[in-house]
């Protein structure tokens, strides 16, 4: 049974629709390492209430997701570069009632670019123009890749998005190619309407050198595993999920876990 | 490991110094009745702001101790007759956002009174006037006891609390004697100034047929003992606490553990 006592660390996530996905990871690292803490997913019924309860009861750390990722803004006391780079928070750190804002989706899309060695003059087509596109925009230029296509039907976000960094913009991909194809839409999401879909035409994946898929559910998306049949190197959702979830874990708990055990915790957190 | 996941319904307490009692016994029972509960006690920064997270983050049940059980009757929707006839909460229920506060301290004593069965016709000296001894207090009137006297050394909470019930008021227990005395202060609790005392002279104690310490730690008070060592019938403090949790953890679940099952978690929350 749990070990709970007076003295546990509350964290805790909030999204409109939670999944298992952060409760698993954190409290299996949570239990690996020894320490006194325990990790809850809410969906919120008011987001400011909820953010005050943050504050009021001394929760230590505040995971968000959509749809809460701009609104929650307003709410905090400082946002941290990888945030307010984006206006886009996925992560909050409670210090003695004083909120920071956090964006590990970024850190960990800038951490992977780096330990899978994309060359940064690679050629980039980006689809999507939400919040996560945003991030991995954010990473993208950051990390120097300053040749990018956004592709998104929306022209307004979508523009909006390549005015940030100096990219184009595109309605669709259609015969467009480049080095590094990164899809950012829910297209390939397990139980969403295009599950068995990809964002991009097989002209593209086929012109790619590495193809990154956000979506993390599947790992294996129907991207992922087209460009592993011609021998892609490819970066997953589940990376970017497991290194954001990584990253939270040390602001949270001051720890860095072993890859070895992120490894672990995220195959636990998969499991069904 | 804890089987934590997004479903689990977390249940907390409020106050200026938790100690380890409710977290171990509803954990406890949490786990022997398979329920996907937890239960974690909170030392909040600020009470307001405590209890809009409870709202906003669906938190489903709430105990409330030292020093918030008045102050809290102003953040809630409702108030059970058990917490507006002594207007003191020491439990809220939020049903989808909707709080209800009551005070299970005073279901907890008439059920020990009728468990025990102590006549209503006898007398009773209660000594303290502070929030406990308001829920003792109307317990006693409420079930019908009608000649009592509370003894406390503060004149204006001691009569005031004497005044309510028709009940005599006096500064000392001195040559007093009683059928029923109850302690409500915290003489002879652990750690506290008084923890090797008793509230009541050993005259009284000798002229009573029932005696009733509400301390709760240790089980075993100096007036216990005492009581035992006489063998008159006793009521403790760890029955309190005890069937008050019983309640709230009804309240919470809509389940009904056991007198066994009530026993063990009491135990388990006791040991050190």
């Amino acid at each position: 049974m749990p070990i709970l006592n007076k003295d546990t660390t509350l964290c805790i996530s909030l999204s409109a629709r939670p999944s298992n996905l952060g409760t698993r990871f954190h409290n299996y690292l949570y239990e690996e390492l020894g320490l006194n803490f325990i990790y809850k997913a809410f969906a919120p019924t008011n987001l400011a209430d909820a953010i005050a309860g943050v504050r009021g009861l001394g929760i230590r750390g505040c995971a968000v997701s959509m749809p809460y990722k701009e609104d929650v803004i307003a709410l905090v006391d400082d946002m941290d570069a990888s945030a307010s780079a984006i206006n886009s928070v996925n992560t909050i750190v409670n210090d003695g009632g004083h909120l920071t804002a956090y964006n590990t989706d970024y850190s960990a899309v800038q951490r992977l670019l780096a330990e899978h060695e994309v060359p940064r003059e690679y050629s980039v087509i980006l689809r999507g123009s939400g919040g996560m596109a945003k991030a991995v925009a954010a990473a993208l230029h950051d990390a120097g890749f300053d040749r990018g296509t956004i592709v998104a039907r929306n022209e307004v976000t979508g523009r909006a998005l390549a005015a940030l960094y100096s990219y184009e913009w595109a309605s669709e991909v259609g015969a467009l190619t480049a080095d590094l194809i990164v899809n950012v839409t829910p297209v390939g999401m397990a139980g969403g309407a295009d599950a068995d879909h990809t964002s991009f035409p097989a002209a593209a994946i086929d012109a790619a050198s590495v193809v990154f898929d956000v979506v993390a559910s599947p790992a294996e998306t129907p991207l992922i595993v087209g460009a592993r049949k011609l021998g892609k190197p490819v970066i997953t959702g589940a990376e970017v999920v497991a290194l954001q979830a990584e990253e939270q874990f040390y602001l949270y708990t001051g720890i860095r876990p072993t890859p070895d055990q992120v490894r672990q915790a995220s195959a636990f957190s998969r499991q069904p």
